[in-house]
């Protein structure tokens, strides 16, 4: 069987360890990879859960898993103490997204608090938490459909947003080409964006930025 | 010669008259159409400078051209004293937009007033122009980019609100696609959208709605 | 939990209430707005039979629950008795989409008949129903496939026509771009779109332009 | 030089003769191929005024040129008496593409009438004219937008309609997408299409069903 | 419940009778469509076997089914006895489109044969088949992938060429896109093209061609 | 004539001040829009040699025009000394976008270095530079084409890595689409991006990042 | 029947034999077309395990099957033992069709080892192996996302490199258009790519190359 | 200025050298480059007639330049004394990047002769030339609209063939896209494809199978 070669020098290298995407990969498979890693941990998104129980028992036992992101955490468990980004989410059905962000976080440390239900549609909704969100150092920011708050949301705050476009839609809006474009095309300058419904991307960008604003926070390489 | 059809009719089925998009015409065939038109009046758009130019130097003189929108009204002028629907603007790129729709409502009588530079990237600027916006018994809104302020405006007035997404912008904004996906996947409910540029559409649109709102508008049928 | 934030303000901001899209959130979502609602009335869309299924008995039995929209009313029921508009239709497989409409403006207290069947296709339907469709003081029309029926209409009738362009059609109709296209880039002035499938928005679109025509319409702001 | 092969045993092999399509070839390549023609006919297509004025000053009095459908006749001119199909066109800009059908028609010796301005936003424009539309053979129709005339036509008639969807148009028209789409996905059964703006190629499909039609008609191969 | 419309006239009027696609239909809606129709004949296409099953068995047993091609004969059987197109194809995959075709036409009256697995890979195929192929006065060609048999067809046979792209294919080609464009983009001057997977498409088009070209074949309008 | 609304507060809110994007406005809108600034600072991008030369000659001079990156300073002059990003760039023709980014970034008071001519076709030339890369506080990234930089950068550094993918390549790279998807779909996560050819906005995207991590960098709202 | 018509004389004249693309066939249909084959030997790809076991038994245990590549050996079986291409391969997920490649490649005689988990978002991974990837004739690389290894792999070998992009991934990646565009429009010279996901085509493609780099190799024509 | 950073090492690392694309520099940059090349040879693409009129006069006169293929060799001549690919041409149009391939080859030192207008329409075109082609050891082929040669040769062939779609075309075929699909969805196993009008690039892998075909060819690791 071929070699699995997981990338253990990421996080030294980047910042960021590498994480296991579950999706296109067979259970067998899975397994395999989380055999090999020995003691260390590692973080599995996009883990359904049918494959989930298609792993070993004692395999299973040894996940934390959260069905809503579809994330597992592997390994011995930290407490998230650090202070991470705030999350600003647009509707209910972006939580599985914004979940994804916040699992991430914790997982390498990071409290994570989510905003959720703010989009643009009821605007006294995000003008109520603002002052709230004006206290983070980074903002993420997950909404599907046409993605609006991401445009009037960077035009409110100073910190740092990531974009995090979600799938939630139909029509033109089907798949978040709609969100995606809509983070692009914005009109309020210096917002960033990661891929459709990559909440652990925006994750890793968040982190990224909060290792250099913390005092201290130095070049790794 | 081929002979053109004008459908002078159109007016009392349809409540709005044709009116002779110039793009894809030579300066003959404009010609030879507003010839055909005796003494009725006509609006066209799209009439570019240069065509302009082409034309013979009587027929100009009988235009009343405006170049900012590229329109021209052929025949009688008449004046625009029924109250129409307020024009909103996102930022002045779009300008030539609002105002294609401002001349083609003032062509059928209607004053359209233009709240321009009002995007949602500096949020208080729609908001200080909220409570004049709200008098309008119907709203057009322009914006190109990623169209956020159609979603912001939906969400802020109870009134008919019609997107004309503009061609504003680069990359993934280039020919107005984000904008227009930004209206029709709004998450703003009961927000309506005319094709990308059509600031002539807008405006028919809403002349079919404020006929209707008139003491007295009854099927004309 | 997260706390859901339904903008109960909505109806009095924007004359149209915020309806919960089912589509993307879980039972148990589903389950805790409902609860969080209070006495208060709230439109379901987009719930599948399975998700219905889903929750408790007796929410179930709270809900009255249209299969054919996969909509359902919570909350005290209503008698629709105000005049709304036609509804007009391509075809039968448009009919899903074309009572999601209607069930949104019966839930608003409109009555809205629906006249099927009517493709271009076969002209003859349409003209049959020419006279009916132009006493609607707003129509909504339905249609998949390449939309037709939209350009025809707006050409006949003096009244707001309102596109819901359907997915309903295969090959390059699949998904609804080419009747969502056929609305934009219509030849006949003043048609306005709404999203693919968007039965829901067509109605809330409706329901502005009404109120606003109705005697005493005024702005609410 | 590379040396030039024209295809000319194409006309008894399938019916109808190659043509010279002049765009994205330099005039001096135009030059060399009409030299090795001997004194063979060639029908050139999308030749622009710019490329004519290029081409040596005799070769271009060789040519019969129409500059509205950028077409020239090279070679011996015949007299087209044979009954060709009807050219059905939806407005004025359409001409430019229905003009390329007439005269490649022309070209292969068939008489093809133009019935413009018959688009169905104004649809009694349409039904004054289909006893005559009714009388053809064959029906080429040209129309750009969205492109409604296709169904509405393959409606109303029972000879074969050959839909060439033209570039007319803006926004999500611009290219002539949405046209094409509208033909392709068009509810009226037996309908069938070309690529955008080819005039030449919808001749030459109506010539392959003419062929065939004509008393004696046969196989050829 | 809503009356359904059949287009009853649209054989009289087109040549070609109106189809019931099943496709979007409930079998409750497509029950109380066969019973509208009296004793008049109907053909079902996209009729899957569940849907089938749905139906109340008397009505099951009323339909020539046939599940390749997902068609069903409703009422009164005839002898397809009229000489009808060739209906050539280039894979196996193919045959579930190319049956459609010859359902739809033993429907209407017609014999098609198909001539399968043709494709231009192995080209000697095509060509041991060509004098029989140049025979037929109309060719339906159904290709999938890259749809270059569409081309080489019409480049070697004078008869009218319908192509039938079929979404054969993965990657690029999945869903039909690339044997479309291949279709419309083809070199080979005179083919036409109906929209992907549409063999009841391409058959009303060869109807259409055929009735004109049979002896007497006169407007019927 | 409109007035023009400036969002002077956008810096203190947002931390990055508002720029003229010079594309698709008039000389004449410009030159008022400049007018209006009274003595404040401004930013112009994307302003054309050719509209340059159109403003009037005394506001010409007041502008410090760089030809390469289109862009111009309005208003007094600061020295650039705080420390910025370092721009990190493909090929030379993403140039133009790279000194965009870099001249708004010393509008903005920050000294950006620009290392040219990295593209991953030739490794080497990265590696050879790596160290002085990781250096960086924060990274921007400009590649067109297949914009592999974004990812193998992204794999080498800690820092936050922003991607501007350029609008350089033809074919499928051609708009920049190929670039921007590239950037948008990388293996290596925590890689954030802004719209093709966004120098500015990758810019403001920085200066976001860059004012958090300065000492005492804090909220500003 | 039809019948089907296996070109068994490709081998002879293009280098590589036929294969049976099982996706879009019936399981009678494969079952027919193994039955005329006699007893040649054939390979099947994208036989799924539901197909398969729809199989009769008898011709199921005539099958060498890979679920994993979803691919069979149908006849004799030989020993694959020339010297055949490298599988370079990014990740985990891409295997499936790393793995179609080397059992088409040994189908046809070759050896192909496989190279798995060299993604370039963790370089050192590649550059390990890199002296062995050089020494081989030819390079297949499989990569999903965007697609990266394909140019950093081709500045770095100077051996032909045949990418086959994966569908593997998400969003913008979702279906492979992003890893092929990135293929496409690679900075590095001289790589070619097949279909998403056609790990067969690779395959076919490398075993042309290798033929005539073999001593002796020389056109079969 | 920037300094510019030649890959020079890139020929002995992969077999061929780097290459100037001249679309996207200023003649400023390229002439710096020039400049620094010392006495290298360096081959120009895409240098269009105004950009090369733009350069110093001497810098011109140093030029070996190709007007057709807008190609340019700097630095010594050398006489092209090496057997190279074929390169097979569908039509006159296509002429300009199958001449991009001939000479990116001819400054390598491979003769590559070109086989013209051998488009499918004209199927007897391609026969005539079939043995001469099955002579070569790597067949380039160039064609636009539906790319329908590179099917049929792939199939006819058993050397590799390198697809080079070009933008030759309009309607869908307009960019080269349906040119390219038909490449990559190709039903003729083996066939590899490079991007859209890349002449260059198709030249490039050839030279990387010719040197491994080459007696003695052998990795150069």
């Amino acid at each position: 069987m071929t070699d699995f070669v997981i990338d253990w020098e990421r996080e030294r290298r980047t910042g960021v360890a590498e994480a296991l995407l579950c999706a296109g990969k067979t259970a067998a498979q899975i397994g395999a990879i989380l055999t090999s890693a020995g003691g260390r941990r590692l973080l599995l998104t996009r883990l359904s859960e049918e494959k989930l129980a298609a792993l070993p028992a004692a395999m299973r036992g040894a996940l934390d898993y959260d069905p809503l992101s579809s994330t597992a955490f592997f390994g011995d468990s930290i407490v998230p103490d650090s202070v991470g980004p705030g999350i600003v989410c647009a509707g209910t059905s972006d939580l599985t997204v914004a979940r994804e962000a916040a699992r991430s976080l914790a997982f390498a440390g990071y409290r994570a608090p989510v905003i959720a239900d703010v989009g643009v549609a009821g605007l006294w909704r995000l003008m109520q938490r603002l002052e709230e969100i004006r206290g983070f150092a980074v903002v993420i920011a997950v909404a599907g459909m046409e993605g609006a708050l991401f445009s009037v949301l960077a035009g409110l705050v100073d910190a740092p947003v990531i974009a995090v476009p979600s799938s939630v839609g139909y029509g033109v809006a089907a798949g978040g080409r709609a969100a995606l474009h809509g983070a692009l095309a914005s009109c309020a300058p210096g917002l960033v964006t990661v891929n459709i419904d990559n909440g652990f991307g925006g994750a890793c960008a968040a982190i990224r930025m909060l290792r250099r604003m913390a005092p201290g926070g130095a070049p790794s390489g």
